[in-house]
């Protein structure tokens, strides 16, 4: 009986699936029918690419790639947020850069103080702190914050296409994963419910924390950079395995991607999405602070990567959208 | 249609498992009634002590809790085995410490060579090469080495009630996770197939690697211990989630479960392995060099924690007795 009830049960969700565009808001083209003749061919027992679903590893960059990026990553419009509400408790902050420029809205003096500053930023707001502490103030922050010009919730900005694709892939049993140069503990605490993810399939640069007292205190130092050559290391530490398909938007998904096209035992898909809607979205690529996409987007042609033209390609971006 | 063949798949697999002995290789005692009467009660939605889904995460030590770890970590006999496999090609070891000591068996000399000593012998057989090229000189190694005393292969001293425990854990909604004083990249190329762990919930001590030339190179460096203070913190970086469930057989357990204990929103249940049985497998506690479980043993008396008696409790100890 057991057995029977399975049987049934598979096949009507085959049924059910076949009979369904699993990517209603994908424009028909060269994106969307590259992704579906990879995920048919691949999971096709009789095809000589199958994949076993073991290894149907799908990574996924975060910022620009399944939400937006613009004005600048939504992590620093947090950090952001942080230091004018820690100010008080810091009254040295207005005659110290770079928090003197955060407490005047000047945005380019705080890009301008480059690393160095975006880290002292990063180290006042992200640690000092239990990391329960710490998801509690994301949490509130991701409930509460708007965009500053589309002035909805960031949660409300990611992209609908992607989220169909990620269900997709996972339909197909694949397991996806966010592989960001974002905070792995900032990501945590919201995008598991965001994407479908649990947060141990969510990767992210690091702040080092100990263990003290029975709770995990984040201490003042950064212990991993999970961008560009950091994102294949941090694939091998977490998921332990070679992807198959990876997904990007910039030249720091670069290293993650070609890692993936290196995968010498199975047929690999490599995406990007390419910014071109400036109506919707913003419109941007090689001149880019901000999700720079330029010696990834000469590879990406030469070496029949997909790019995804947002402009043409997604019928919507985000999730509102449906609702209007 | 489809929601009644689930309906239908759900009841079904419910009235076969209702009818069945999760746990066959346990006698019944305290130790199988903790497990199960903790399973029920959390996995009830209506108890006060209901855990969603998502939060039923439960960590397990490796070695001496899931297989044996006699005379020595397994890992250090796989070690021993590639020191001598290298030995040819590094004429010095004949007269370099701690390479000499375990080309002439002396393990007497290795073991006191301490951690700086196998330290040196982890860095001469686990760096230097791709991740790939090391996951299969593993494979090959799991594959055809046999245990010294009782000569079977290694994979065959995993203990059945704890496999049994595993997929229990699993069927009641439970994510199960190894963390591991061991070597991540040791246990991953095994350890996915014989507990039924993707490799991505397998957690355990690091070498450092870099990327270069599309591949993961391991270098010569240790990143990360996972071991004492180390398990909580391994548990923050790769699930990012507090456990509700620790299952350990030593004091270097010892920290991950005091740490799944202070979970403030859940109830948790603490289980030691505790090894009494000298006939079937080994007898230790208190004063062993490796396993040693001294200061948890006194603790979790005084603090309801379950500690499984090997000799009473387990009816067998090894899947190849079920066999004979």
């Amino acid at each position: 009986m057991k057995k029977l009830f399975v049987a049934l049960c598979v096949l009507s969700l085959s049924l059910f699936a076949a009979s369904t565009d699993p990517l209603p808001s994908w424009n028909d083209g060269t994106a969307k029918k590259n992704i579906i003749s990879y995920v048919k061919d691949v999971t096709d027992t009789h095809s000589p690419d199958f994949i076993p679903e073991e290894d149907r590893i799908a990574v996924f960059d975060n910022d620009g790639t399944l939400w937006s990026e613009k004005p600048v990553y939504f992590q620093l419009l947090f950090v952001i947020d942080r230091v004018k509400a820690l100010a008080p408790k810091h009254p040295e902050w207005k005659t110290t850069q770079p928090f003197k420029a955060v407490l005047e809205n000047d945005m380019k003096t705080v890009l301008a103080s480059g690393k160095k500053g975006l880290m002292q930023l990063v180290m006042a707001t992200h640690a000092g702190m239990s990391d329960e502490e710490f998801d509690a103030i994301v949490l509130d922050w991701i409930k509460h914050a708007k965009h500053p010009t589309k002035k909805v919730r960031y949660t409300e900005l990611v992209y609908q296409p992607m989220l169909e694709l990620l269900a997709y892939l996972r339909a197909n049993g694949f397991q996806t994963f966010i592989v960001s140069g974002g905070g792995i503990d900032f990501m945590r605490p919201f995008a598991s419910e965001s994407y479908g993810m649990p947060s141990w399939q969510i990767i992210g640069s690091q702040v080092a924390v100990k263990y003290e007292d029975k709770k995990i205190v984040r201490e003042l130092k950064i212990r991993f950079i999970d961008d560009k050559a950091g994102k294949p290391v941090g694939i091998h530490y977490h998921i332990g395995k070679r992807p198959v398909a990876a997904f990007g938007n910039s030249d720091g998904d670069f290293e993650m991607m070609e890692y993936t096209e290196a995968n010498k035992q199975y047929k690999t898909l490599q995406m990007y999405v390419h910014h071109t809607d400036e109506k919707r979205e913003w419109a941007y690529d090689r001149k880019s602070h901000i999700g720079k996409l330029d010696k990834g987007l000469d590879y990406a042609k030469t070496h029949n990567w997909t790019i995804v033209d947002m402009k043409n390609d997604w019928k919507v971006i985000y999730p509102f959208e449906l609702k209007r």
